[in-house]
């Protein structure tokens, strides 16, 4: 074999995990991100001992003081079936708690801290949220991520990721707490089994920053497992705000291999308000989807953290419908913040609303027209007869990455073929809505593409709202 | 009853309980101060996380050092009576267990710090060393003092007494730590029945620089126990050295109401290495006896904690013997620090030494030749027969005060009287030391007091060394 060849060859070789084989230009998911994906709807669990105070959450007052007495924690009515039931009944396929965020309190049962469900009396000391959160997403079907603060960190002390102070004692503090979260995080990855997803909050500083070596940790023990995220390694992307939206096109792809590596890549993820992280980039060699995240009681206020009398927040079924089209229907999971409270219940009114919003969602969607799926340029979809159609839905096979760069669908009235949306990405899922056209046929032709279109679904909807 | 005289019984009244009587010039020890003195011996137990950690111990590093793994602290043979008895055997009256050290550890049951006895796998997080530590003295009829570590915090990064950086975040982080240290406080007083003293290691940093309100919480619970030592108050004092000795004469009284009152006292008190926390003052209106301590394993090396393999620095008999002469012989009480081991046992050579410490002091005062007592300027004590006397034991009942400020001790010879020794300072205890004399009577004379003199007891003795 000549040799130039088999360099060639070899350099295939060492980028078929990230380029599809048949051109090697489309980045191609983990088998992780694929999951993620098609998970579409994910819920961030959000607990932590400030719940508990009885005092009005002011964030960066939070990072900023311990908690006054931890003992506060005494939900007598808790029941974790229930939270993860009401998620369930609402179609979320993913949940991820916060095992720990910024006061520094670990809902784990640990040997590395001390400040974790031991100290409490609740329980006798005995209890593990993060167990029995595990237990009941087992229970009910639901795919289990963990969300891990380590940049804040009221009970030690430590200040966006930094002991204060720069002398041996600031030094040999700051080592201590990196060894720590590295044995925490240990503990969180050997001794509860398989986790989805692991989010550090504020993303975690490795070693080169001076903070714990968390990825080595992720990599040997949940190698399956999706990484979100640091200097060397983000597995999704945040979508560029906490709106539950992200614009159109938003791209699954991303020129970084993570949201902060480098200061020219900070410099241009921050620009224009965060506009690199909604669009993403279709030349990105990095698959790396884009987040929509919201609280869900985010109407008026946004509040990630149950507070009491605060039910007028939820958002009405509308505002999250509307939601799921810019989060999921542009190519994202839409993560939406719930919130247990202080009586270790998910509240009643989320509950109800959640329920509503799963309910509509399986409204909308279960009953399409028509589908068909395939390879190829052109799509044709003959409806069974001439009629009201208002929504299409697009989804690429993103197994083999995001292939499609501009697409045109066309709808067939008794007048003949009317153009009803130019598009560019497709991705997981693309959703148009449209005013109602009374059609008897839709096109769907792709006629930019870095590979061979593969259309796992065009489906037809004409969706009362 | 006229005005004047009315002032002045007032006034009387007022300063009856700080001055005798009969003159009101002479400074009066407190029952618990009566008690402190009577005891003599006092132990201070030290233990501390650091014992465990197969590490040479080096306080500079500790303090700056959170503890690596705290479940490293596994004493398997853990048994605090055989620790208690040692000490009972040794003849101590008085034990001083270090609930807390620099480490930040507590060795107790906390609800206000979960760094405490919760936190470990041994005994399943059920223990309580300082409920052990409490209830075996009990048991063995020794008094319970507790040394509470306030200054140093390795675990919450407080660094004497402070919080690093001077920002919101370590003022909040400050306060937190104050409010944590009163109710651990407040713990320890409250939880555990009464104690015979508390001593803030380094002393107590009081609201007014700063730190915790530990007297007010003191005061509260624990009105009859000794203090030791903030900016306001110290029962007793520090003698100046950690030799186990104070010079000669070493005053029960003190110029200042505590060791770190007013820039002037500090001042005085730094000056020529401590002398006057040494010597006291005999005009000093506080009464505030002076301790001298010295870790049991200070014989060529001075560790207050247990190290393995470092039995050879247990003080030889003669040595200890001779701490007593110039400690409790000098109107103070001994503080010898004592250090159960990593498996949770008082040391087999250092139990050994203790118990011929205890032993041989009771052999030499057990078995005075002669002994007196009553009050007056003269006292003179026949012996049964002319006979040889080498050591003499004078003792003020300092319940009134120390009264006596110049005094001579004469023996008749066959050739007459002859001058033994010419004192100033008798106090709890005076004991002298001399040549041999052939005596038939001994006589003390009492030239220069404050009132009149007491004398608890005049003992002479033959004492083989």
């Amino acid at each position: 074999m000549n040799k130039i060849l088999s360099t060639l060859l070899l350099v295939c070789a060492i980028f078929s995990g990230v380029f599809s084989q048949d051109n090697m230009e489309v980045p191609l998911p983990r088998p992780a991100q694929l999951i993620w994906q098609n998970a579409e709807l994910a819920a961030l669990v959000c607990w932590d001992m400030h719940v508990f105070d009885g005092e009005f959450y002011v964030q960066s007052k939070v990072r900023i003081t311990p908690v006054k007495d931890y003992n506060t924690f005494n939900p007598q009515k808790y029941d974790m079936d229930q939270w993860i039931k009401s998620l369930k009944d609402a179609g979320f396929k993913i949940a991820i708690f916060t095992v720990s965020h910024e006061t520094g309190f670990f809902f784990h049962q640990s040997d590395a801290t001390p400040y974790c469900m031991i100290a409490l009396k609740w329980q006798d000391g005995k209890g593990d949220i993060l167990r029995d959160f595990k237990t009941s997403c087992d229970k009910y079907g639901i795919l289990p991520g963990v969300y891990i603060g380590t940049r804040w960190n009221a009970f030690y002390g430590i200040h966006d990721f930094k002991v204060h102070g720069n002398n041996q004692f600031a030094e040999n503090r700051q080592k201590h707490y990196n060894v720590m979260i590295e044995k925490i995080v240990k503990e969180i990855f050997t001794n509860y089994g398989d986790w989805t997803m692991v989010w550090f909050d504020g993303g975690a500083h490795g070693p080169e920053q001076g903070g714990p070596d968390v990825l080595s940790v992720f990599e040997k023990y949940q190698p399956n497992c999706l990484f979100y995220h640091n200097l060397q390694r983000a597995d999704m992307r945040w979508g560029g705000s906490e709106t539950g939206t992200v614009p159109y096109p938003c791209w699954g792809t991303f020129p970084y291999p993570s949201t902060g590596a480098g200061e020219s890549a900070k410099k241009e993820i921050l620009a224009n308000n965060f506009q690199l992280l909604k669009t993403g980039d279709p030349n990105g060699v990095y698959y790396m989807p884009a987040m929509s995240d919201a609280p869900l009681r985010g109407n008026g206020g946004h509040d990630w953290f149950w507070e009491p009398n605060q039910e007028r927040l939820v958002f009405p079924l509308e505002n999250l419908v509307e939601k799921y089209y810019s989060s999921v229907g542009h190519n994202t999971t839409l993560i939406l913040g719930v919130n247990p409270n202080a009586e270790g219940l998910m509240p009643d009114p989320d509950v109800k609303r959640l329920k509503e919003f799963g309910d509509e969602i399986k409204r909308r969607f279960s009953n399409p027209i028509a589908t068909t799926s395939g390879n190829g340029e052109k799509f044709v979809l003959k409806l069974p007869q001439m009629q009201k159609v208002n929504q299409i839905v697009l989804m690429e096979n993103i197994a083999n990455g995001e292939r499609i760069r501009k697409f045109i669908l066309e709808g067939k009235t008794k007048k003949g073929w009317q153009t009803i949306f130019e598009g560019s990405c497709v991705g997981h899922k693309f959703i148009h809505r449209f005013d109602p056209l009374a059609l008897s046929e839709i096109r769907l032709k792709i006629y930019e593409s870095k590979a061979e279109p593969q259309i796992e679904k065009l489906a037809v909807y004409n969706i009362e709202n």
